[in-house]
């Protein structure tokens, strides 16, 4: 395989952007809602997202500059991330426009709210899994801004469960690839964690 | 659809874990080589990883507790990045094992180190991308030591590249679900973001 060394610093503004995040894929999609101060609902995805902690659990989003949704939770302290599965997709990817501050992706993308537990931010009432959260911290590197939030409920479709976790096909989740590119998980694959011994066993 | 709010405090240890990485998916794997202080090679796969910054290049991994690779990237400031493409994924999983420190999980896998160009711990040879970091700064929160990686370096199949960036049926990542689970991500769709315009427009 021909191996081609590549300097970030030659690769110019957007070209670092554009090769990092064709390589890190595929990336979880946040779709997170929050409410500005003045009550204005607001909806957007973001896949710069994972989990730092299991337990407790808590979760991260990056925000790349400062956009409704990080003035938002800085100013309520609170989120809920949506999983967005195959249905939703089209949905979730209106929401990705640079909507102007003020306007509600839930009436311009006709999803129905509906009321979180324990936080004040609605969550879709399509989605089959949602994080309500409250903020834990937040940090910037670079030209991203991450947000810890700390997991205080789990809004899950009943349906979903099987054993206490998502079942993959019932969840039908979305990943996010570079530039314009999605990949659906419906192709699963199950792997069992081999023990030491096994591996040792092996020789 | 019938929704269950679940209180993650009711879940027990292993429980909200188990619920929290069957929904944040699919994750991107960080395949991560690193060198202990006595030279050993260290191979293991990091599922709580993405991007933080595009320009300058920033990514992160999570160790939940103290494994070899914290150890290692502590004590020498770096570490290497493999992606997994689909003809990688057994090997990569025998490196999920428990290995005690001074195994070299290369050698167990049965894969070639190539040299890395600006960092010390070499990538996996037949990996098609590799993202040499430096590490930035660490952060804790809840059982996840999270570590801040800069990109120094990107060696890429030239292969691979369309345009400056990965093409996804040549680069054939892995995802990670919850459980044993796994997703491939041939299964490719592409959604071009709307303009505020275009979304206004349709009204």
């Amino acid at each position: 395989m021909g191996v081609r060394d590549i300097d970030p610093a030659a690769l110019g503004e957007r070209g670092a952007y554009r090769l990092l995040t064709s390589l890190v894929v595929p990336r979880p999609i946040a779709w997170i809602s929050t409410l500005a101060s003045d009550g204005t609902r607001n909806l957007a995805p973001h896949s710069y997202f994972n989990v730092i902690s299991g337990d407790p659990p808590v979760v991260h989003f990056t925000s790349s500059g400062t956009k409704d949704t990080l003035r938002n939770v800085r100013a309520s302290g609170e989120f809920v991330v949506n999983v967005v599965s195959r249905d939703l997709v089209e949905a979730m990817n209106l929401t990705a426009a640079n909507f102007p501050p003020g306007e509600d992706e839930f009436a311009w993308a006709g999803l129905e709210p509906a009321p979180s537990k324990l936080v004040a931010p609605p969550r879709v009432a399509r989605a089959r899994a949602a994080l309500e959260c409250r903020v834990h911290s937040e940090i910037t590197i670079g030209d991203g801004t991450m947000v810890f939030g700390a997991v205080v409920s789990f809004a899950v479709a009943g349906e979903l469960l099987d054993e206490g976790a998502a079942d993959p096909p019932r969840l039908d989740a979305v990943g996010r690839l570079g530039g314009t590119g999605y990949a659906g998980t419906r192709e699963v694959f199950h792997l069992d964690r081999p023990a030491w011994d096994d591996v040792r066993g092996r020789d």
